[in-house]
């Protein structure tokens, strides 16, 4: 085992003048030069300063600043872990994380100092550091003492950051990346995301607390790109941003939702992206008219699936196969990586058949932290919970973001397949589906209904809309109709307590 | 350990109709997606119609041809080793090197039948399978039968290649890479090479049996880009190649005296160079009026130190450093690999002290073949041999491309420089410089020189001529004229003989 790479003290040798990080807001700067002494009092000083030890956890409530990426650098140097919280959660939810998580310290910048008291109060945390206040002890401690040079025993399996799961399908879990697992990241970001090439420079207005923020951000400056940080997402800002041939933007990774702003903008009409060369979107379809609305503007679509647990790259949608991305593909999969879709027994799904997304290789998080390992892995297999089906060409097509199938009659059927239809019934407004038991057919499908203003509906009604809509087998066999469907805090469906609440069976 | 990556397979996936490999000389060529069959039948063929066995030593001896990495990515992908041979050996030495391997069959075009019939014979090597004549039986294997696809149970750490080093320092060995260290060797060549950016495109007219003929070739597939290969160098040829926009090369990796050689051409004059991105230069150092004629058809070079054991990239310059290609400077170190200059003793060397190269890192042979690995390995550090000094901006400069140094009165003194210092008395026809032992000093140097016509020459001379421009340690203490030089078939002076003939020391 050699020591692992240390990104920065590499790129301050070999590209010292080189701009590594930029805040939008503030306009501070690091060039990879003026990165790597910082980095290396951090780290000295994370360990000498304030006694952390190998291994110790160092919680982070931020917005987006450069010095986040400061503070990764140092804890991979260190050999600490960072585990950058959601700002987005309650002081009483993040404080039980950090006990839960053991964190050992906490770093905050100065928008969230109330927040940030309240959760060391709560968790019990004495380590304390901020930014963001003049002369914070964050960048005092960045310019003075001793720099740290990577150490010799950090090897590649040494975990690096916690990341925290969204939670949508129950509670939230912590799952970690080493500093192996970054890089193969990386490997997964270049063929479609083109973030080795020369000149890659990310613009990054989205939380860095979820993967999601780290998509191309951490592949980028492993190659030694550039990545510019905003302090919170602004569509017409970023319109601005990515028009601007001075800031240079080449590299963009969001959600569906804000490409559609962006687009909503007055600064659309007339916006160049011209220089924007990869406009990734992950955790989510676009839908064809926004895929013509930035098509118009020369911009091809690189669209991936990945997760927390994953590495933002399980699959990558070649930009040039908008017949794939129009078809809702969320690509092929990633170099380093190794997909099967398996049914509810454990076994691979018949070719075109949808089936939980089940990936193996170097990215992959080894685990989650304090979960017994077989929760989520089946020998080397991580089991994603999400369903997918596979076309004859390789690309991939999400039927569900969680694992939300059952089988019937020996066939796997997806919910989403099945809503999809039934919500096109003029009485019904909202609907979702479960698995229940069934004697005959092992499980069959319970639609659970919202019923739309003035409408009726009986099984018979569903059966007879469904009939040349969807295979019998995949039709549901019960109906209930409710006054309003559960819904998480983020607005999805809580399958989980639908089931709860109806009986539903739950695979897996 | 996952299994490892078949890099035939993701790309026939995810860029079928993209040129993998194309022959200069009879315009053949494979699309990933022809590739993916004939190297899963030709692995296919091996193991069950041949009845090799994972780890057997499949020795290949041919000219350049695209079938070289046919059976390369089938031997990968059947856990055989391929063992390129150096058709410029003779029968004898070849079969003594398949013996010595033990290699468990023979592969050769067409245009070595009757070398490889003798060293079949000699060698007792009775699996023999050859391309290039009508209906060869490697095509018919290639385009027959079952397709085999990656196994599950290699990994990384699978031997793939056995190299053999050139030798000029005695008896040439074999060096094995394997999945593992390829794609490291291909992480060290993004950062001044460019082999991750789209479109990348390398003519390879020099042959496939050393590492130099493979330096941007298997980086660049890794990656997905494209190689076309020449039977043999031609400067005319290549420069025709390199001139034309409808072959599109943008890479090429020579030594110096090729680079001379097509300068020389009477293409070279005319010749439109600006489709070329990387002229990558390794094993030696280019003169600066070299430079300075590709400089003005807007070529700088990305040289490199690199070797057999090691990979191509141990160290890379960055092209724009056109100030420490001009000092003779081969770059910084790559980014997977570790540095430390060490002397006789092994200790670091003081900053700016030539020092022995030792190296570490993912992109290493693991070892020799069949030669212990304590002889070559300090713990994970191989001992190149090769000596340099290192600037304070981090740049290499090799001083001696074999161990080819002594110590006096605790200072190391490298034996090259001293000679290039000699080489200036107008006495001096060609001189040798080696170290034998001294009472006081521990060592000394020997000058052993040829006089030029007409010269006469005492050590008091070279003394006096050695005065403020060399430190006194370094100074010869003592003399010997001969007539001659011993040197080796390649012509470099034999310093091992010279050695033995005048009671030289040899370090380490």
């Amino acid at each position: 085992m050699f020591p692992a790479l240390d990104w920065v003290s590499h790129h301050a040798l070999t590209k010292p003048r080189a701009v590594a990080l930029r805040n939008y807001d503030d306009s501070l700067s690091r060039t990879w030069a003026e990165l790597e002494p910082r980095v290396g009092r951090l780290a000295s000083g994370l360990l000498k300063e304030w006694g952390l030890r190998r291994g110790d956890r160092v919680a982070l409530l931020s917005n987006g600043d450069l010095r986040f990426f400061e503070l990764q650098f140092a804890c991979m140097r260190a050999g600490l872990i960072i585990m950058p919280l959601n700002f987005r959660l309650t002081p009483h939810e993040l404080a039980g994380l950090c006990r839960e998580m053991n964190a050992a310290m906490l770093v905050n910048d100065a928008a969230w100092q109330r927040q940030a008291d309240e959760v060391a109060t709560l968790a019990n945390i004495e380590r304390r550091l901020s930014w963001g206040a003049p002369d914070s002890a964050f960048d005092r401690m960045a310019e003075e003492g001793d720099v740290m040079v990577f150490p010799d025993d950090i090897g590649s399996a040494h975990p690096t950051h916690i990341l925290f799961t969204s939670g949508t399908t129950g509670k939230t879990k912590g799952a970690y990346s080493t500093h192996g697992t970054l890089i193969a990241q990386a490997l997964n970001q270049v063929q479609f995301a083109g973030v080795a090439e020369a000149g890659a420079h990310v613009f990054v207005p989205i939380p860095l607390f979820h993967a999601g923020g780290l998509t191309l951000a951490n592949p980028i400056l492993y190659f030694g790109g550039q990545v510019t940080i905003a302090a919170r997402f602004d569509p017409a800002a970023t319109a601005r941003v990515l028009g601007s041939r001075t800031v240079g933007i080449t590299h963009l990774a969001l959600v569906p939702l804000m490409y559609r702003m962006i687009a909503d903008t007055a600064e659309f009409a007339d916006l160049d992206l011209s220089g924007l060369r990869v406009a990734l979107v992950a955790g989510g379809r676009l839908p064809p008219e926004l895929l013509e609305t930035y098509a118009r503007k020369g911009i091809n679509f690189t669209s991936q699936y990945g997760g927390t647990e994953t590495g933002p790259t399980i699959t990558a949608l070649d930009p040039a196969r908008v017949d794939k991305a129009l078809a809702g593909s969320c690509g092929q999969k990633a170099k380093h990586v190794e997909i099967r879709l398996m049914d509810t027994d454990g076994k691979d799904v018949p070719e075109g058949q949808p089936g939980e997304i089940w990936v193996r290789g170097p990215a992959i998080t080894p685990s989650y932290i304090g979960r017994p390992r077989d929760m989520d892995f089946t020998g080397d297999w991580f089991r994603t919970g999400d369903v997918a089906r596979r076309d004859a060409e390789g690309f991939y097509y999400i039927v569900d973001r969680v694992k939300d199938m059952y089988k019937s009659g020996g066939e796997n059927v997806s919910s989403v397949e099945v809503e999809e239809i039934l919500i096109r019934h003029p009485s019904i407004a909202e609907v979702a589906v479960i698995g229940t038991a069934h004697e005959k057919w092992g499980e069959v499908g319970l639609a659970v209904v919202v019923l739309a203003a003035g409408g009726s509906l009986t099984l018979g009604d569903i059966e007879e809309f469904c009939d040349g809509r969807l295979a019998r087998f995949k039709q549901p066999k019960a109906l209930k109709i409710v006054e309003a469907l559960p819904r998480n805090v983020t607005g999805k469906i809580a399958k989980a307590q639908l089931r709860d609440m109806f009986g539903g069976t739950r695979s897996a």
